[in-house]
């Protein structure tokens, strides 16, 4: 692999000689902004060996350099370790950003290449104005991968499927239709659509293209004079095609789209969103381009009743298979069998499959123990691949798409009969975050922004911290990740609204000793009204138990007690009448009431 | 006054009528975009015979509206009420923009007048892309106030004086240098300031010219070829004079600034913050404009440990002063003597007054009893002055401008024997937040916006809230409040940085009962350094007990209590070497411990 690595940037620096390019920027993008990529758009894994989901691959003519964020330091350290790619950390006060980087490094009157069709609009706007202040061009049609990537894997050929009415609950005529409405409230009449999650959400159709994302590789032209799917035949059947026709869609060939958008009307307002829609897209749109906020993001992430209805019983069904797989890991660690974080995976996966309404996990297992649970996206392999014995704390963070809905949990036990008190102080730090979070009301039109520091605040008093977001919103039998809103420390303007779920997941990661993260999905609900206007809570929707053998109770007010007690008796109705034997044993004594202080005055 | 109103507007229409203009927006502004205004510049109070600080005007041919935020919506209806003047509401969800209410209002092809002199940079950019996009124009030289204004004050012409070395602690040489070398960072060579705390800053200079900020009228052109201070020559006397050529800067009369502008040579790059350069300037400017941060904001919000001692001196003479008139209100009124409100603010006046180093109030006494409290920016005047009795709460918010600092600080006190459970809960539930975000500590690199909700969170979760921010930054013998940095709902990029000194001051304003706010000044510090990097926290800087009768403990941790106790004893040590009889005996009632809760598990 690493010889692979030399070659090929040797080929790219080829390439880029021949065309007067002194840097290339290859990112962790495809044409749709997706998150997860589909084999053939993994341009910066087939450069750089990096296996991270996030990380930006930069290549001058003598220099190479990955910049990646704090969950992939650890992981990226070791997959870089013997190429000459130098690893750049992402968000820390030292780290330039890529353009700052590359302004200070060329020198005026040289060339920066990038291909436009993996750049949002927005991002190639901002690289330029910052690079053209420094008198350094941009050329954002530098494509060399086809030369240099002899086996290039082909776009995903899979069949599409509908996503029932039962289970999505609105039609795609309808959303169709709210989605145009939108579109005119932005002055547009018509909108193209470039987010996988976006499409296979408006239309109610889903496939497999992009592991554990149950997306579509398509475009979406929506128009009220005919809406255009473009999509590769192959992914078509009859069922499909009468569907999409009956929703007023037709459908082309994904590999038309370019020249379908220089023939649309001279005088037509097509809304795009610039983050979400290439710069190779918004370039061939030109002044018919409208940019604004996407019509569908915000429709998408407040969930509909019969998505609610949903996911709540995929939510119980997680939580049973949830307990059946603590149960069985903890029963072998402790019966002595040599029991890898492979296997845990496997297990999760054998316990959640059960279902008919199983599609797939939403993301790869992380189970990570002791110090492998300190690298934040850890996924074991053959060679990392460690063996569980009865000390330590084992993180495991998983999740299962099944076609009522989307599930995304973490849980850190111990696998000793007797924590440390270090383990437990930590892990408690953790949980008055997460409950502190969980149980936190706000007035209407709070952003994430403003309520993470609540879930930190215990941490920050000690001097910890962590450095990923304390909550991404979860899509609906879609991806795990999606926007608009988040919790995080970076200010992203979308308030937490009802119907929103949002993940509540703050952590502690202890370079080589262990790490900690303790993650419900929340449903954003009403709270109250009162003469201050309207206020909102979170309803946890997740159900299972957090370690009670984890929980310092002495550094615990009594309401975070409660908090624990509350939802541990909520968890254990909901899934005692799912199970039996073991695992109703292993539920019942771990849903058991916390002992509360006794104050006095 | 409210047939002044009448026949100004009509005035105003006239001018309009003849130039074109739909509609004008008279903002409360001046050209150095100054919160506070000196009378010169009060044309939204004179239009409209509204008083508050904060308040925009927009008058069509046939409507006039007033936008102004939550602080000022009781006043302002008190105020506008008899005019043709609606009040809109700025800050609640249902209340549109200016610019969303003028292209929902006006038709395209109509043209909206303002005066540039009078728009920020920034804001008159962004007035016109939304103007623009809606196809109306807009004309940034409407300036028709002389023509109707006939009693216009002229500028303020008091003598300026120089703040000596010995409170400012770095020579204006050094200043002027050290905003060259940042200008350059930011790829400029010279640098034009407007605000005026920055110039009185860079240079060590004082004035009276704005009530409670003790601020110079004048613009600053700072260049390695020398740097000129465009100033009233009535307000220059020999001494000054002499300082500043010793300190390299020429002066120029004031009136010459835009003649001197357009003689900038060619290739001048001159640095401008657009947010707090008026667009009249910009416009003069033209491509020699490098509009960029404020070169000044950061160093001045920064103090150094001359201003730290100063102000920690001005810190203890404020709670002095303090102790001194909330023991005298109260006997006072136990005593049952007719006490008002604004014999409230004479008494603090009366203190603050016997020290030497004591210029001025740092803004005007805010003294509401009982519904007045709820009035967030209330100001006692001879119709609505109440008169105290021995029941209700007293908020009273004050500060003093001394010499060596500048001081801030409400307190908000019981006048009964008995405050009743609402009020203590009210009470409690606001210094809670005080307590929670006085006590925090944080990353470096966070953000006021990141830690308000730690403030809001005992409130949110009782359904109440207050509009107003969490802290400001407060200038040293400068302005009340100042930037770059402040903890609020909205989101400012400031990180709280060592050195800063910001307020403290969660409220709770409970519409025709009364009002609570509990504000201290605090000081960013380091905390403590982690693997997980440097940690801040506050240093508490004022110095006075809050009211001991008002709080609830049976809704207090023992953290929050054992916080308030230390707090005490803080300043008890600390005032009372300076006390005797009544206020001392005063202080120590007090400052007496409250008494933890017995935990037992």
């Amino acid at each position: 692999m690493k010889e692979n690595i030399k070659s090929r940037l040797a080929e790219l620096r080829a390439q880029m000689k021949t065309q007067g390019i002194s840097a290339v920027i290859v990112p962790q993008a495809d044409p749709h902004m997706s998150e997860y990529l589909s084999s053939h758009w993994q341009a910066r894994r087939m450069l750089s060996g990096f296996t991270g989901s996030a990380g930006d691959l930069v290549v001058t003519l003598d220099a190479a350099l990955l910049w990646t964020d704090s969950r992939y330091f650890l992981q990226a350290t070791q997959q870089l370790d013997g190429t000459e790619i130098k690893l750049m950390k992402d968000g820390l006060p030292d780290t330039p950003s890529i353009a700052k980087w590359l302004v200070t490094t060329l020198r005026p009157g040289e060339t920066v290449g990038i291909n436009g069709m993996v750049f949002s609009t927005v991002a190639k706007e901002e690289l330029e104005m910052q690079l053209n202040a420094h008198g350094i061009a941009l050329n954002a049609d530098f494509d060399p991968l086809d030369k240099i990537w002899a086996d290039r894997p082909d776009l995903p050929s899979g069949k599409a499927f509908v996503h029932d009415l039962k289970y999505a609950g609105v039609a795609a005529k309808d959303k169709i239709a709210a989605t145009l409405a939108n579109a005119k409230t932005q002055m547009a009449n018509s909108a193209f659509i470039s987010a996988l999650d976006e499409i296979a959400w408006v239309l109610n159709i889903r496939s497999n293209d992009v592991k554990y994302n149950p997306v579509v590789t398509s475009f979406l032209y929506l128009s009220p004079e005919g809406s255009v799917l473009f999509i590769d035949p192959a992914k078509v059947d009859d069922t499909l095609s009468a569907y999409l026709a009956a929703e007023g869609v037709k459908t082309a060939p994904y590999s038309s789209v370019k020249d379908f958008i220089k023939g649309i009307g001279e005088n037509e307002k097509v809304l795009i969103e610039g983050a979400r829609t290439a710069a190779g897209i918004a370039a061939l749109l030109g002044d018919r381009a409208v940019k604004g906020s996407s019509p569908i993001a915000m429709a998408k992430a407040c969930k509909n009743d019969v998505q609610l209805a949903g996911v709540r019983a995929a939510m119980q069904r997680d939580g049973v298979a949830m307990v059946k797989s603590l149960c069985e890991i903890q029963d072998e660690v402790a019966a002595g069998k040599p029991l890898t974080e492979m296997d845990v995976a496997e297990i999760l996966r054998k316990y959640r499959s059960q279902s008919p309404l199983f599609f797939d996990e939403s993301f790869g297992t992380i189970a990570g123990y002791e110090a492998h649970g300190a690298i934040v996206h850890y996924e074991a392999d053959e060679e990392s691949n460690s063996t569980l014995a009865p000390k330590g704390l084992l993180l495991i963070d998983s999740g299962a798409q099944y076609l009522d809905g989307t599930t995304d949990i973490t849980r850190t036990i111990a696998l000793s009969s007797a924590p440390t008190a270090d383990e437990k102080r930590d892990f408690t730090l953790v949980m008055k975050g997460h409950i502190a979070l969980g149980s936190a009301i706000f007035p209407e039109g709070t952003c994430g922004a403003q309520l993470d520091a609540i879930a930190r605040q215990f941490l920050w008093k000690e001097g910890l911290s962590y450095l990923h977001g304390t909550g991404h919103g979860v899509g609906h039998f879609l991806n795990v990740h999606e926007g608009p809103q988040s919790i995080r420390l970076n200010y992203v303007p979308t308030p937490l609204t009802p119907g929103m779920i949002t993940s509540n997941e703050p952590g502690l990661y202890r370079e080589n000793i262990h790490g900690i993260r303790c993650e419900n999905l929340v449903l954003t609900v009403p709270a109250m009204e009162t003469e201050f206007g309207k206020f909102y809570r979170f309803e946890t929707l997740t159900l299972c138990p957090f370690d009670l053998s984890l929980f310092d109770t002495s550094i615990m007010t009594n309401q975070e007690i409660e908090w624990l007690n509350e939802y541990h008796a909520r968890v254990r109705e909901a899934l005692a009448p799912e199970l039996e034997g073991r695992p109703l044993e292993w539920l019942e004594r771990n849903t058991q009431p916390l002992k509360l202080h006794t104050i006095t005055d």
